[in-house]
């Protein structure tokens, strides 16, 4: 097939060390009653893919990819202990039908993925659920697209004024590309909140931010303006929980929260219920609902995170996940600083403590970005400039930011980070 | 909370025979490692939903809700043997990035899952995949929407003409609602595809077709128009298959295959490479990507399924799915068409036999929804007439078509199904 030679010619771009593959190919999983690795055989040669990245494996003198968010870091810590207990069986006969609950206002949704969402909430203080509805979404980007249809009054189209959906630069590059690849007539991108002129808008306000880490809160405060809530990387790992989050509509995802992207879902919690029938409304017109196979793993994964804390014995991180992810974070963090101050031409932005009432202390933050500035006079393309050295990262344009800096995945494999790093220190 | 007022509002318009529900409770499966049942307590009373399918049992005076296709008939089959061999165990660490194969259009496709889709289409001969490029969406709804946005050149919304969609009446009720939702400038809902008038549009054809069984060619013959193929019935329990599909876009989904509707997975076969990768990208924007947990289940399943019928000791049907399925679906049109001749008021669609290459023999067409007109003169609104008898149905004016006629679920479960044949015979 024609298709098979492209997909073939993309993989070799990626320079593959056969040893390390090889070493690969026998740690590989290969059991059959369980979802497992995969091998391609094409003109005699096997290449392989990592069952739970279809990447790879890096070597010291591969492309790094972290261009996407990838949260491939936590695969360590779902190997383990927690991991066993996050295992899901799903037999052949279950959950066939479309309804999860005729009588919910989201009767596609799970009970059992509620309950543990709610659970969760209550045991890490980052946001109120009690008194809120919960909705789940294909990964918070669906919901994302229902608050945006929820929030954009169809009359408004009639009339041929779209609601401008508004964020403060830097801001999330999905953002514009979500909100204006289907030409809606509900809704249109209108840009950087900050230089907004408008009475009516949606702002998005990410807190932390993607791609830049800061802490935000709604810039906009016209009376009749809306803002989201995209919470996705308000846990402890990240940033010091300060404040249990009571807003209107904020998003979550388990793809930051717990390193299931793969998984594909994202919850809401919802004050309104008409706003949270609208929402839900918009998936059901998408997608006639949200996996079930998806939510009763992520009930499970959930509930091994809580039970972590509520039920294990302290032993070390092996059974705690943000204390895992957070300590990863830290040594991340403190390496790439070592290596920006190495190398003299890149510049970070500043640590951020406070004090995180799920720690219990006073931490700093760790985003899962860095938000990479190079300060050499003569390089206005960062990521074209990283990409001669076979890092690929996001340039600041896309987050409506400058070309001299660009946004940086933190979340990869140690094998990926610590080749980045190495090269980082290396260019002056 | 207010919103579990109004949930409960809606089980207990149910209405709910306890002794039915006792019965039930004792049968249900109640273990904790494997995704189970679940319960609500309320008031002293427990209310109890079905693991599989989110509403209560039925009893002779319920509600029989036969609007949606929900495929509850399939569960008797995964509860046997061959439900035993899809059962899928996901370890917590599996399948957590974003890609599975980086070298792959469609780069969030399981690999295993296109495996046995290319598998399946082999045995059963409906389709040919040889040769086209296969995607995954979020059930067939999505590749739907994906289609549309990749035959819509975006240059035509610019111009303030969007492409336009149609399909010969009745036509599936989704699709003008689906079409123009978010009111896309790139494509518009117009219509019955019988009475277009225009050069330009991508016709919708669903063969057999949904509401009406008819088998279908597209209607519209003009040189720049073009025709995306919802074979997503075009499986040998409901039609004789008579030829191997071929056709550019090709729409499937495990729903009305396998029955497992909350698995939301559909697959696309895809002639033309550029056309797929037009079509992924809006997967990518929507949802990046699609769930793998439902990919792995559905993989097992549709492996189930070929094993069945390529492995398996020939014992009757517990291992052979189409064969399980034909003999249901034969016995309720038997039953429906005995009940329509006693009760004298309605009408439905002739059966239509062939010769079906994959049974080897001439056999009937067993629609998976019943076409139902009433030929009652003072009976103009039958989805009304019939909701007096407690039976939910869809009106005919959803699918572009009058009144006297309504859309039914075959597929629902045996005591829904003879519950409602029961009370359509005794109809006059």
């Amino acid at each position: 097939m024609a298709a098979q030679a492209g997909k073939l010619g993309v993989v070799a771009s990626v320079a593959i060390n056969l040893a390390a593959l090889a070493l690969y190919l026998r740690r590989r999983y290969s059991g059959d009653d369980v979802a497992g690795g995969r091998k391609r055989e094409e003109e005699g040669e096997e290449l392989a893919v990592a069952p739970s990245s279809g990447k790879p494996p890096v070597t010291p003198d591969s492309v790094i990819n972290l261009d996407h968010g990838d949260p491939t870091m936590y695969e360590e810590f779902w190997r383990g202990d927690a991991g066993e207990r996050a295992t899901i069986v799903i037999p052949g006969w279950h959950t066939m039908s479309y309804f999860s609950d005729v009588g919910n206002i989201c009767w596609f949704l799970e009970a059992g993925f509620e309950r543990e969402v709610r659970r969760l909430h209550r045991l890490v203080g980052n946001a109120v659920a009690e008194g809120y509805h919960v909705l789940v979404g294909t990964g918070s980007t669906q919901l994302f697209q229902a608050a945006l249809y929820a929030l954009s009054p169809p009359g408004a189209a009639a009339a041929g004024a779209p609601m401008s959906v508004v964020s403060p630069v830097p801001y999330y590059s999905s953002y514009p590309a979500v909100t204006d690849f289907l030409k809606s007539g509900l809704y249109r991108w209108a840009g950087d909140a900050r230089t907004f002129d408008g009475e009516t808008y949606i702002e998005l306000v990410c807190s932390p931010n993607n791609p830049d880490g800061g802490v935000r809160e709604a810039v906009l405060k016209s009376g009749t303006g809306i803002a989201v809530h995209d919470l996705a990387y308000y846990w402890p790992q990240y940033t010091p929980i300060t404040v249990a989050a009571a807003h209107d509509i904020m998003l979550f995802t388990a793809s930051k929260c717990t390193g299931h992207a793969g998984t594909r879902l994202g919850w809401a919690l919802v004050k309104d219920r008409a706003m949270a029938q609208r929402m839900n409304k918009f998936i059901e017109l998408n997608t006639i609902g949200v996996s079930k196979d998806s939510q009763l793993r992520a009930a499970k994964i959930l509930k091994a995170i809580s039970d972590g804390y509520e039920h294990a014995p302290a032993v070390g991180d092996r059974s705690r996940l943000f204390h895992f992810a957070r300590r990863k974070m830290m040594a991340r963090w403190g390496a790439l600083r070592a290596a920006v101050a190495s190398s003299g031409i890149f510049s970070l932005p500043d640590e951020l403590p406070g004090y995180c009432t799920f720690a219990k202390e006073t931490v700093a933050a760790y985003p899962p970005f860095a938000w990479l500035r190079c300060e050499k006079e003569e390089v206005y393309d960062l990521e074209g400039y990283l990409r001669e050295c076979k890092i690929v990262s996001r340039g600041g344009a896309k987050f409506g930011a400058d070309g001299r800096v660009v946004r940086i995945s933190m979340l990869d494999t140690d094998e990926a980070f610590a080749i980045f790093v190495d090269r980082i220190a290396a260019m002056k």
